[in-house]
């Protein structure tokens, strides 16, 4: 695209229409395009750069608690994905199934993995034979395809990519004690790497993993209203292993069922990142995340090249030195102007212009993408404030959609308040749910509602109470809310 | 597999049986698995690890000469395939179809990514639209499937691991810069990382890629006499972008065709690792991708808990913080014993003992990987010793491998001294070939030996004289050998 072109074209306003707006910012921004298939997209450089700094802090904590790495195969024959009954009925609907293999009908179809508990599964089985061999703490970073009838970019896809962690454990508490890690891991991951605060929880049966024995989840609001799904991990209890015989035999010679854990968070978290932070002009992208964290910009005017050019360079080399992701665009063909707003629609944290008079006056004006305060800074302390500035707004975009969830997190004390809510207001609503599927599936279909997380935590007393569907007493507390 | 189990079973001599031997270490030291899925292949996490490291490093150099990373989708419909003539003729006899998506029959069918020109041509057609948008620099890291009849692990493998670059340049002279480019970068990047020499060159045209117009390739010599092709740099001319009409306005405003490379690494080097450092014993990793680079196996001796422990702990944390990979392996369910040679078996460069003698003495045991020499030194200056040492053993393992090669690549002068040194001793031989695939096929067919790499620069006049095969005068000096 020339840049004539883009210049012109203005983003809709978020205000106006989410859904459009959403889109656009995803193309304009270059960090997805359509794909030829249906419901595939291209991660283009802006948005996998996203994902490979996303990749690299979660891998870190994937590590950090004792995981490694290992990779499985793209395919898995449709006998295997048959033998969890949960699993099979799940996943079968949304499978793509290869067929032909180098020009012969294959004698088992294979499906392109929609998830890998049973792949794995099976090479468990083999490698597992004693307790001395446990737990195992395996993740894998892999693309994974389901068949999807409705698409987004991000946000639901037919290929997207993912980590998927599998571990296997000696006793039903080391399971759990594991799920229950990697939920506060990826809660941790969210709120510190993406600055978006999450709610964690249980899922209603209704709403686990095919094959799991219980599914938490993270949970994040949009800035539309809806809830997102950020992360799942699910304590698949001996549901798998009972399937594909993975035993050991334990500390006193007995052959037991290995206890598994499995959990994944996805690009879709790309998804979030443009719907929390995004504003009218763009994406407000967090600079923990962010792959350029300030765009240095020198404005050419008259001998510029000799005059400002040096003192950019000397500039970007210090800023890259202290370890921030800078990036000089000295190019000609475009003007500051142009280079200005491309910019601020891809949401680059800082902006540091450098003139001939912020030369002449050894300073240089910074401008926040979060809150378009402007500042002159001296070049001597540039570093230092430009330091200062990112984690401001790194803290600032957290505590901002704090802030929104807060204000759109409402309790709701009967059904007449709770379909109010959720026709005007949208947002999370916490209610008190008697537990019983009959009302969940009634608010589902009368409000488009499903119950998002039932929190960890007993909630106290005064909010406990009646069912807010049903009016039976006796219930727990549940989070609600429209969801992508 | 429980541990005594490990520890009877011996590796098969290398020398005695090179394919098994392979077979064999590839298993036992965990690096992969076989999948229940024919060629398939399950990359254990010592073998994902070491791909880490081939990643990251390559991915380094691949960032540092301007290039940028982006995903694009699985799968690639069949029409796109059949654009390009010679494309679909090379991959459609190994593809893998998929024919059913969410239990409908699909309208055209998708083939798995074999390699991804056509996908990402026609995304290029969209995308470029004038000189400005040149040079493009898109580099993937993706799974690949081709169904291959004959399969080994990490060598030919029905789906593997791989990164491809595809770029876009104004002129031809670009694009065949950034091919050359790319070649060296290869070259450099196995020689200083992988320990591997390799000699480069270009293809001859029977064996160059499928739409290609130019193929260059690296191939290292394994030490079984066999060639193995670590990697390949193609200059693709304008057949992609006019079969995919990728055309930009030049800088005189006429429209042009983009002239494209396309190269790619594999999982396969890891099997070169194997093939060209390994020993009777098993592996011998270099150091700078070995993924643990040190193993600290404490005595488990009288009181060892709390006089050796506590001192191996703080040579673990010195020579963490001195950047060092390093394991310490202090379970008590293992013997010393079993520890030595499991690590041996794994080729961990570097073995560090240090039992309560060694305590006492202040000192501690070193035993390196490649040539068994075995040292004491003081604790004190252990961290500076083993920073040289990890630096001799990456050198020595390159310098072993470069004098196999040198005593193993032989002049033939004539066929008769061609097919003797092809039968009984392999290797590379150099000899003239007049250019006629008549001769090329000749020698393929009597003697299993292909032209590996034609040297890119002339070699002296010395060694240019009449074609190995026909004797016809006036060819080219090649490197022949049978090859992977």
């Amino acid at each position: 695209m020339s840049p004539q072109e883009r210049l012109v074209k203005q983003v809709t306003a978020k205000s106006e229409d989410f859904s459009t707006w959403y889109n656009e910012i995803i193309r304009k921004t270059e960090l997805a395009d359509y794909s030829p298939m249906k419901g595939m997209m291209v991660i283009r450089p802006h948005g996998y750069a996203l994902w490979e700094n996303i990749q690299r802090l979660l891998d870190d904590r994937i590590k950090a608690t004792g995981h490694v790495n290992a990779y499985f195969p793209l395919f898995i024959p449709e006998s295997f994905l048959q033998k969890e009954a949960e699993h099979v009925q799940g996943f079968s609907p949304e499978v793509a199934w290869v067929t032909i293999g180098g020009k012969e009908e294959l004698e088992e179809k294979l499906a392109v993995r929609p998830t890998s508990e049973a792949i794995i599964g099976y090479m468990y089985a083999k490698w597992i034979k004693s307790w001395r061999d446990l737990p195992v703490l395996i993740n894998q970073w892999a693309n994974i395809v389901r068949w999807e009838k409705v698409t987004r970019p991000f946000l639901r896809t037919t290929e997207f990519l993912w980590q998927e962690g599998h571990t296997c454990h000696e006793t039903a508490e080391e399971g759990e004690a594991e799920t229950l890690k990697i939920l506060s891991m990826y809660k941790e991951f969210c709120e510190t790497e993406l600055a978006i605060p999450v709610l964690s929880g249980r899922k209603s049966l209704r709403e686990k993993f095919a094959g799991a024995q219980m599914t938490y989840a993270i949970e994040a609001l949009m800035s539309d209203g809806k809830a997102l799904q950020m992360g799942t991990s699910h304590n698949l209890g001996q549901h798998f292993s009972k399937a594909f015989d993975i035993k050991f035999e334990d500390r006193s010679q007995t052959l037991q069922y290995v206890w598994q854990t499995s959990w994944g968070m996805t690009t879709r978290t790309i998804g979030a990142l443009v719907m929390v932070h995004g504003d009218d002009s763009g994406l407000r992208l967090p600079p923990r995340i962010a792959p350029v964290q300030a765009v240095l910009i020198p404005i050419a005017l008259g001998d510029w090249k000799t005059s400002v050019l040096p003192v950019a360079r000397e500039v970007e080399r210090e800023l890259k030195e202290r370890g921030v992701r800078i990036k000089l665009d000295d190019r000609e063909e475009y003007t500051p102007g142009w280079k200005f707003s491309e910019y601020e629609m891809r949401g680059v944290p800082l902006r540091i212009e450098i003139g001939p008079r912020d030369v002449k006056a050894g300073t240089a004006v910074v401008v926040r993408r979060d809150t378009r305060a402007k500042e002159s800074v001296a070049l001597a302390s540039l570093k230092d404030r430009v330091t200062v500035l990112l984690d401001e707004i790194q803290k600032g975009l957290f505590e901002q959609a704090l802030r929104f969830r807060e204000d759109n997190t409402r309790d709701a004390s009967n059904y007449q308040e709770f379909k109010s809510i959720m026709e005007n207001e949208r947002g999370f609503i916490r209610a008190v749910w008697c537990g019983n599927e009959a009302c969940e599936d009634k608010i589902k279909e009368e409000t488009q509602a499903t119950i998002r997380v039932l929190p960890l935590e007993p909630e106290s007393a005064e909010t406990a109470g009646v069912c807010v569907c049903c009016g039976e007493p006796g219930g727990t507390p549940a989070f609600f809310a429209k969801a992508y």
